[in-house]
């Protein structure tokens, strides 16, 4: 094999595909990058066989092949070279000479049959989804996943596609999110998606509102495929639990209020939260205002954030980083507090649309 | 005490003085900052008994006093206040209440009489440096101080105070870093501070030409006055090396060669040292040409640099991370290596003025 190709497009492959592959292995071969000739472009995987990353670039393809480089290594390495031509060049021993003005390495490379192949997933079916809206949606919801490897299916985002809309919708059991969108399509699909891979498609795709991406499904399997790149991941196995039963339909008090006054009180207030016990804040729902307290032993703290209330008045307690996850990723100006009970969950929604929910659990107070 | 003030310019100076305060301390007082009114400004104050910051501020004093409180916790509380008027109030039991827009605090303070006094430096004998030029100074020498406790006083950097100048120099056992500036002046001292006390300078100097920085010497200890900080430090005790024996007076072949260029080569070797041992990288100085190669399990390199050669050809090792601490912080754009033998030190020098001179010994080649 040898091949020429500009130095920043392979520096910013090697990052892409990267990301997919892990040093924690038991088989060597995993922590190397697989760099293969295809047609007249070159193309790059990563993969840990939980999820792998393909990405393509153009270079000039003077001779066909395929190699494994250690992806630290290498990535290293192309990274320290000049904004100019590389120069990849493998003997059949699989010794490997990069090229690049006045640097030259000598590399061990592994052969590339021993690479395992990623699973093959068929591209029928479409569903097209803009990048822009589908990184705002996985951002809504990801980090509302579960850390609990005793429930492996709530460690991913349930992608639920019917006809006229989208669901995802995350939970840990302390706490729930679930973003809708209005699309329409012809595919039916319940799938549970790693939140790691969801984790690594945000940060492939783009901001651009024009740009699509498409997924295609399998039983086991789910491929994204964003033109340059394409990730292909294992999908989570078991059944998600029925997560509309959970979200309440009705509540006793609303109160509007604005989302970075409320962010920020609560941030304040969770300064010393953290020094307690459990993040606990309380919140006290009154008229028109909602008053944030919070108690340790080296002080407390007393926040006031003004409300529209309808409804009753509250008293009620929460871990205050359950709201700020949220808080922070609500994009909208104001945000609707629903609350039914002191023990029933509260529901966070942004005032100015239907699209995004959230519940979270309250703490019991004593006394 | 009560007072008022901004809260960027109170949590600016929170910022500075903590750069004193250790978590790590059996003194609970000293996690702790002191503010104190001072006339019509308040003054902030951290310490670690090493080294002292203070701070000054304008506020509106409503009634004097003084108060300790939690240095983690103020910071963090202060930071996240909106941009407004913060009011502190300390009553009699040193409960301080800390109120701005529509939050309210309530802390435990401690007695600030309990709070050490930082060591007198009387200001007279001023020793003027502008603070662009000692920040420079700072940061050419700082680095090659020496990590190893069974010789403190090698972790200071020493700074030589003479009649037209002033030296500042470090060293570790493997490299020296000189830096001169010519400045007159009537104080004579040879003092050893501690890098810490530098590396906390450091940051507080400005890159302003204009504004200096007053310097003033005790036996013990040594006083940075920056206008609104002050920083007090204890000094390094025992005789520096004289460093003058060390450095060569002589060479038997000069090289002069880009800095950046020679930067870029040995970084780029040095990725594949540093899987090896040592972080060895060779050099092979000939005509034209300067080679860089190094050698490891998982491959070689070899780099190219192009050179002006004065004298004898020379093949020589060093560990390269000692190059590229130097490499980094010479801002000449070519700098002069000049070598004796194979087994003496190199020394590095920018090629366009004569201020600053980085010693390097070399590392053995077997074979």
């Amino acid at each position: 094999m040898k091949i020429i190709c500009n130095q920043r497009k392979l520096s910013s492959s090697i990052n892409t595909v990267q990301k997919a592959v892990t040093s924690k292995t038991t088989l060597p071969i995993l922590k190397g990058i697989l760099i293969e000739t295809c047609g007249q472009q070159l193309k790059l995987v990563g993969t840990d066989l939980e999820i792998g990353i393909e990405n393509y670039i153009d270079a000039e393809i003077l001779s066909p092949g395929a190699i494994v480089l250690s992806s630290k290594i290498l990535g290293d390495i192309i990274r320290k070279l000049p904004d100019a031509d590389v120069e990849i060049e493998v003997d059949e021993n699989n010794n490997t000479i990069i090229r690049c003005e006045n640097s030259e390495f000598t590399l061990i490379g592994q052969d590339a049959v021993e690479y395992p192949e990623l699973p093959t997933v068929e591209e029928e079916h479409a569903y097209k989804l803009p990048q822009d809206l589908l990184k705002n949606m996985i951002k809504q919801t990801v980090f509302a996943t579960s850390l609990d490897e005793t429930r492996p299916i709530l460690s991913g985002v349930l992608m639920e596609l019917q006809e006229e809309s989208i669901n995802m919708v995350a939970l840990d059991g302390y706490r729930l999110a679930l973003r809708r969108a209005n699309i329409k399509n012809t595919v039916k699909q319940k799938s549970v998606i790693p939140s790691k891979t969801l984790n690594e498609i945000n940060r492939i795709l783009t901001e651009e509102e024009n740009t699509d991406v498409e997924i295609f499904f399998t039983d086991k399997h789910v491929l994204f495929n964003m033109k340059q790149t394409r990730v292909i991941s294992r999908l989570l196995e078991g059944e998600f639990i029925n997560y509309n039963q959970i979200i309440p339909k009705e509540y006793k008090s609303r109160a509007k209020v604005k989302t970075k006054k409320l962010l920020d009180s609560i941030e304040r207030a969770s300064l010393l939260a953290k020094e307690g016990k459990n993040n606990l804040v309380k919140f006290s729902v009154k008229d028109e205002f909602m008053h944030i307290t919070s108690n340790a032993e080296i002080g407390k703290v007393f926040e006031s954030v003004s409300i529209e209330l309808e409804g009753e008045d509250i008293d009620i307690g929460f871990n205050s980083k359950y709201f700020l996850d949220a808080l922070k990723i609500i994009d909208s100006e104001e945000v609707y507090l629903e609350f039914t009970t002191s023990v029933s969950p509260c529901i966070v929604k942004p005032a100015d649309h239907s699209n995004y929910t959230y519940l979270i659990l309250p703490v019991r107070l004593v006394g």
